[in-house]
This record gives C-alpha cells, structure tokens and sequence, in this order.
C-alpha cells in the first residue's frame, strides 16, 4: 500500500539539496554555517539570546523593554509589528508605525532587529526596518512569502509549522535558499500535540535539535515562549533548549512592574528581565563548561 | 496557572461574532446559509461532488479527467494551477496556463471551477478565471491571503490547518467575512495525529463536522483524498462523511486506464472515475433515505 | 539513523502471524473470520450492535436500559462491572454484584453479555458470567491479561489503545491468538490527539477500519461513545463507522426520562433509546442498499 | 456542550488528594519528598543516575554492564527481566531467572535494582528480588498492578503513559498512594505525537516536569532512552533534562565494543559507558553551578 506524500530522512537530498549536509560535502560534518546579523553571529561558539516584547505596543513599552532585555544580556530585539491573530477582531499590531518604533529602539539599544513579515507584499517594506526577517510557525509554508525572503538578501528566521515534520521544515527553508539566500537560521517553537493545553501551549521537541543538525549546516534556535505559553516554564524550558546544543533562544519579556500596562497578546508566557537574566547565566556556565570539557578533551 | 492562547468553543462569539451561530440570532438553529457557486448550491439538500485532478497538468489530461468525473457525477471541477509542495524542487503547478486551462474544461463540460490561490497578489487574477477559491491547509492562517479572497467577492473553500482548532479554523473564516464575504465553504482534510503515516496520510476527523454544524450556519465539506492519501480508502471515508452530514465531498480523480501517464503528485491517493460513480450512486441513497425518515417523522 | 521500536506494516507478518491475511493464505481475501457470540455473529452480513449502560449500577437500572435497548434493536449488551477509572477514589464498579445483575439482564431480556475484565486472577470469574470479555483501551497492551484471556476460550473484545498504532494493536491480539483463541473482534475507540478535548473527547479514526481488513481476517467495529464522548455527536459518529464498513459497534445508552438518576460515569455520552433505533434503522437501509448494490454488481 | 471525561488541573485535589500539593498544606511549597532507596535518594540535592540493560540476557552482560554504568557514575542498576514485547513471538525476558541475575549484579556491585513488573500475581515474587518496582508506560493504568504494588511497600518508579495527561498520570500514582505506599517516583518517557518516527521515537515532554513540581511534591525523572530511542540523541537529551529540574533519569546502556552480542531488544537507543560518563560530568557542574547561584542569592 502506497501513501501519498509520505516521505522521511532518505529524502532529504531530493527535497532539500542547497541546504543538506549529505548532498553539500563542503561543509564538515561538525560545523554550523554562521548566520550573522549585526554584530550578532547564529551557529558560533555562544549560543544568542534574542528577546522582546511579543507586540510592539508603543514607544515607550518597546524601548522600556529594549534597555531591559539590553541589560540582562540580550544580543538582539524582537517585537511584533504586524501580528497574526487568531480573530481579526483582536489587535492586529501597529504596522509601519511599529517598524519605526523598533528601528527607534534599535538606535537607541544598538541591538538588531528581527520581526515578522507575514505578507510578501511586505517584505520589503519590513526589510527597510528590519535586521532579520522572521516567518512565523503559521506561514512555514506560505511559499510566496519565504520566496520573497529568500530575494529580500536577508536573514530569515524560520520558525517550524505547529505541526511540521522535520522534512517539511527543512523543505520550506530549501525555498529560501534557491533564491540565493542561505542566512537562515530555524527555530523551533513546539508543537500541537496531545495533551497541550493541559498545563502547556505547546510541546517543546527537544529531539528535533540534533535531528536537524544531523541534516543540516544552518544553526537552530529555541523558542520557549511559545512552546509552553506559561512564563514560569520558560526558563527551564530555556536552560534545557540550551542544554539540548540549541544555537539560541528567543523569549518574550515584558516589563510590568513599574505599573505598565498588561501586554495585548500572549500576556501569560512573557517573563521579567530578571528572569532572562538568569537564562543568560545558565548560557555563560554552559559555554564555560563545553570549552573546559573541549580543553580536557585535548 | 494561565496558559498563553488557550481559547475554548465558549470564546468564539468574540472570535468570529459574524459566523457565529450563537451571535446571530436571525439564522435559524438548523439552518446553514446556502453558498451558491454556478448552479451548484452547498449547504443545500444533496452533498455537493467536487472532483477533479489534483494538478492540472494538461489540457488533455484535464479536459479528459472532467469528462470523466462529470459522466460520473460531479458537479464541479477541481484541479491545481498553483501547487504547494514540499520542495522548490518538485513540479509546482502550470501557474496561469493551468487556469486558461481549467476555464476550457468548464466551457467543454459546464462545470463551475474551485482552485487554489497561494499568494494575495495572484487573487485577482485566479478569481478571473476560477467560480470559487480555494484556500489550502497551509495556507489556513495566511491572513493577507485570507482579506484579498474576502476582498474578492467570490466563494471560498478555506481548509482546514493539519493541526488547527476548530477556534483557529472559525477564526480563520472570519477574516473572511470580515471583508462582507460570506460565502465560504469549510473543508476538513485530516489532521496530523499519531500514528498517521503508518496506513494513511493523515487522520480524518468527522466529530468535527457536527461540531462545526453547531458554532456556524456555514456549509462544511470533506476532503477524503487528502485526509486518507490512500487511494483504496478514499470510498469508505467518502461515505462516512457523508454519513457524517457532511455538505459535499472535494476528491482527486485520475484516468490512468488509457495508457496516461501516472500524475505528477500526489498519485496514490487519485481514485477511477468508477469509484467516483460508487460515491456518487451511495450519496443518492443516502438522500432518498433521509427524504424518507423526513417524511416518516412527519 | 536507526529508531528503536519502529515498526510498520511490513513487519506484521512476523508480528502476529496468526492473525496476519497476508500469512494465512487459506483465508479468502474478502472474507472475514465470524467470530459468534450466542445467536451473534461479528463479521457476518449485518453489522451487531451492542448496546447498554456504562456501568451497571444496579438492577433495576440494568434491567431498564437492558429492555431499552433490545427493544431498540441491539443483539448485545454492555456494562461495566469493573470499572478503569481516573481517580482511585471514584466510583469502581459493582464487582461481582455487577456481574451478577448482568447475569439477571441476559436472563430476562436474552441478550448476550460483554464486561470488561481488568485483572488476570478475576478472567475465570467474569468468564463464568460473560458471554464476550472486553479488555479496554487501557489495558490493550497488559499482556498477562491478554494470555488469561486467550486461555479463558471465551470471545475476547478488543479495545485499541488511545494511541497505539495498528502493529501495536494486532500485536497484542497475536497475544491472545496464541494462547489457541481466534475469536477476537477488534474495536476502534478514538485516538488521543490535538485538539481532541476542544469539541470531542478523541479523535475516532475510521480509516483504520479499511487497514484492518487489509492487514487480518478478524472483524473490527467501533465505540462512538468513548470516540466522541458526546451524545450528540454520537449517531453521526455511528452512521459513519457504518458507512466505514465496520462491523459493529458498541454505544453506551442511558433512560434518563423516568425520573431515573444520572449515569455516575460518562453521563455525557451517553445517548437514548431513543437515538439508538434511528442508527438501528441507519443499518438496515446501509444493508438493503449494499444487498441491492451487490445484486446489481452480478 | 459537556464532553464525558474531560478533566483538568483544577480537578486534581479531588482526583490525586493524597499526593496533591494543594491538598497537602503540611509540604511546603518547594519542597519534594525525599523517596529512598537503599542509599538512593530521589528528590534530593543531586539528580539519581539509573543506568543498565533494556533486557536482562545472561548473567556476564548484565555484570559487564553493571559494572560499567557504576564505573561511570550510575547510582542504581535497571534492566528487564520481565519484558512487554509488541508481538508474544519476540524475547519476552527471562522471567525469574532474570530476577535471580539482577541480584546478583546487586551483590556484586552493591548498586540497588529497579525492574519492571506487569502482572499483580508476580508483584510479591518480583518484590523479593527488586530494590524499587517499576511500572512501565503500557501499564500506567493497569490498576489492579498499581494496588499492588501500592501494598507490596516498596519504592514504586512510575511510567508515564504514552498519551496521558497529567491528571491521569497522578490518578496512577493515587491507586499506589491509596494503599499507604507515598514512595513513589515519576518518570517522564516521550509521548506519541507527529511526528514521532521520522527522527526520534516519541517526542520528550520536558514542560511536565514544572508542572509535576506545581501539582505533586513527588520526585520526576525522565527517560531519554525510549524518549528517542536513538543512541545519538541521548546525550542532549540527558542534559536537557537535567536542566528542565528532572530529579533524576533512567537510561539503557549496553557494552558492544568487546564483541559482545547486540541486545536483543531496543539495541538502537542504548549508549555506551563512555557515553554515561559524559551525562553524570553534566551533572556533576549542573550540581555545582546551582549550589554556586543558591550561594549567590544568599
């Protein structure tokens, strides 16, 4: 009996040869491809933390977060400046004005940008603002957005469907790629399983951190946020991504103990700066760690 | 403990006030909102038959395949001009042509057209050529995509998302009728589940079709061919959506007997003309059935 | 890379050759095994219903829905005298009491038994009372109590696991096949899957019933009750499992219209005697129909 | 709409009361109880190591490796005398023989034995032999074993089940609790989900280990063996673990490099000694890196 659409690992080459390690001998078997953003590298020796508020709000809310995630050891921004909404009815981000806003905290922090584009017609608009462009879990195949990425020359994000197999992934990322555009750096955010919604959003799949970088030389990060959708998860989900050989995190945090305002969307997985301080900890041991086990090793 | 977007059947009044059954008061408790396409009505007392290619692929291929699904009696044509596949590599449609084409098989057999639309700036242009959009399951969240259909004022057939609640799919319309459009068709396609590959592609969720009849008065179909990915078990789950209530069925049919050659994708779940007659001979019992029990309960 | 414990399809004739049609060559490759049970036959022309309480609660409760439901149409009844429940400190079950006023059941209305047993020491008992022994989803794979079982000689109901896979499932009937008992009826009772608990409590899967008839001889037939988990949506979900070809099912009903008290387990399922003559009836026209269908065929 | 058997978080203190932490005001919030065995302790200051064969086989592999995982830090040996097979035809374990060769691996390296039990008529003789019970996943609801081995008295390592919830994972350990046996450790083992199979076996859900902590004072491990059930993976998973709070992890080790024969079941998810010793190091600076910050915020 023959399936349709079934396919596994061993097809990988087929579907994905720009950015498979077993079709590119080029690329040791060991090393990552580095995707640099800014001054920001994916896939070197420390793993990156990128943090932000879930939806750009306002001036204020945005750069109150910056110099906080800034402070607690962030490497890059993120924020939403147009935001897919379950309802249309719900907030829908600030668009262009929230572009702004971010390019503002940007100058004022000097942390790079990443923010989602959701609509090819956008990209370069966003690509004007943006530092990296992130595609959301919902768009992973929107094949016209990730083809207008891949043109755009800059770096993607490519977040994993809810329910995307690792081919699937891979295979949405080879459509970057054949523009021309191999800064991808892709990250997983949980999945939709059975039983989430009982105590987490999602299910964080660890496992898929070395599967991908068995078929792979682009670095993968973790994002906690979504993947549990309840902030008092997120730094042990955080310290066991980073733990798992993940290349970096990115979390969102809000500021809200100086009487500000309740976020707009996902209020219950944002953490405070002083928690993501904690998770840039964990990432100093960490690397202070593999490079003593590394020198032992020697 | 608060989870980050957890929403149940109780929040869709504020998800999708303009479908919502419990928000408008002046559609009655039985009643679905009939959507009109040609002659075809869906929603009304005969499950609608939509068959076709799953790629368009030719003009005689396709103009062959409609024949056949017309002779054996389908009511509207489907066939793919724009493909989203797994790998930038794989065959992704005839694009434009394929529409030319699909227009000639509608004026060959005066069957009405459904076909997918991927991108928002293509929407004009398919809506030119096909009777009824359709949004595919990766695509179920493309909100730009989403506005432009509701912008175009044509029906739209809006799949269900591989793991999408029914919150999410309902949302999803919404966006739609957002717009002022409210001739959308839903289509369940089965959803990503364990153990889903091991004898079918995916898991065909029939509970959904109630469930839907009980949050909208909006029509709702059955995609077997996709939810099954197997060709011998694309009857057994026609009729059992039928059994189910379901509103119609949308079925990928190829004419291999003829010395043609194998389709391009997704060949192992495309049944015979034949099997399509025994579907369509099973739903003219079902209605003569169901007349009856009408009339008994009378 | 290899993955410990994977196995598909092309590996059931060595996991349970005793049940496999593609091992068993004197088996006719339409045909399916009648397993009987009293005056029933599973696999034969007409699908068997079998109907009853939850859990016996006592006798007159037993003896309402056991007229009930023969006057409906049933040729079986069910009810749990041991019952699996979540919390130890939940209702368990009359015991042997409970088997007893089954007993009393069969005696007054002459209907057939099935009770679920759920200990390996207690097979002998309940198979002094039971017609049939049901071994539930819990226990699918409880492999001493599948060999007591087998040993017992008596017709084994088996449930499939909430998510196990087909190899999983025939892999614990081989268990009681090998003890020298083929009389085996399988019954597919819903999977645990995304989003299951939003508007039904699993996820019934009737594609699996075509892939048993490809894969044993045995008959297979379906629990809407414990499928959906609402009475409203159980019919549907009946009038599909038949149209699937299954050879049966097993819904829980409850007679809640005499002032009677509510079920103290999975109220919520279950449905009247009411809804369980209009899916009796849905059978005999689906067997009418499919008479026609075959005289027509010749 | 009710949906029968739906339940959540807050139904716990009816379900679970004698091991929820809302219901037990005497434990402190933070705080775990300590379960022993022998000089084990689970739920203290340092994670548990158990370390071993799938299957116990001979007398010589289960020494060679006993003595390697203590070697390599192990504090506690596992390994299957008694063995759920998904086909009755595959090695079902050595049954007593088994147990006979666990002690002996015991006196020898004086580490204690963990060992699974399936059958409640076997509980007493296994009991005689094992240090701590182990209930495996395919009997998580095998409630008949779980009283058992709830009045057997010893330390009981409870398996999650492969698709349950967390209210039915404490509904488990409430049968072991009712009987007056509190020594009851958790263990976390990778759920069922798409797309378990194309990288990894199950998908390791390490968010339940923060909400065990939030729900139950017991001890939580996790097992990155039949998680992945791929040898390459366990390591990352180990560590992830480690870092997500688990109080322990249970792991299948195997020795090939001295000629020996492959294991008989699951040889593709055990690691080597070598490997161990790399997870107890990761221990070992986990340990210190969070004395060290204790100390810091003091």
């Amino acid at each position: 009996m023959s399936i349709a659409g079934n396919v596994g690992l061993t097809d990988l080459p087929r579907i994905c040869p720009l950015i498979s390690r077993r079709v590119q001998p080029s690329v040791d078997a060991e090393e990552t491809r580095v995707v640099v953003v800014g001054e920001v590298q994916f896939g070197g020796v420390r793993p990156v933390v990128i943090a932000g508020p879930c939806a750009v709000e306002s001036l204020e809310q945005t750069l109150a977060v910056a110099r906080a995630v800034k402070a607690a050891g962030a490497e890059m921004l993120r924020g939403g400046a147009f935001k897919p909404r379950t309802s249309p009815h719900d907030f829908q981000g600030l668009g262009l004005q929230g572009l702004r806003i971010l390019a503002e905290a940007r100058r004022e922090t000097g942390l790079p940008i990443v923010t989602e584009v959701m609509d090819p017609r956008l990209v370069e608009t966003v690509s004007e603002y943006a530092d990296m462009l992130q595609i959301g879990s919902r768009n992973m195949q929107n094949y016209p957005l990730l083809i207008e990425a891949g043109k755009s020359g800059k770096p993607v994000l490519l977040k994993r469907g809810m329910a995307a197999s690792l081919c699937e992934w891979l295979g949405a990322a080879e459509y970057i790629a054949k523009e021309g555009n191999l800064d991808i750096v892709l990250c997983e955010r949980g999945l939709k399983a059975f039983p989430a919604g009982e105590y987490s959003r999602n299910v964080l799949d660890l496992s898929v951190i070395p599967a991908v970088k068995g078929e792979t030389f682009l670095p993968v990060i973790v994002d906690p946020s979504h993947a549990t959708g309840v902030a008092s998860m997120v730094e042990s989900a955080s310290c066991a991504a980073i733990a798992s050989g993940s290349h970096g995190l990115i979390i969102e945090v809000a500021c809200i103990d100086e009487g500000a305002a309740r976020p707009k969307c996902d209020a219950a997985q944002a953490i405070s700066p002083e928690t993501l301080s904690n998770i840039v900890r964990f990432i100093d041991t960490h690397i202070e760690r593999t490079a003593m086990r590394k020198a032992h090793a020697v």
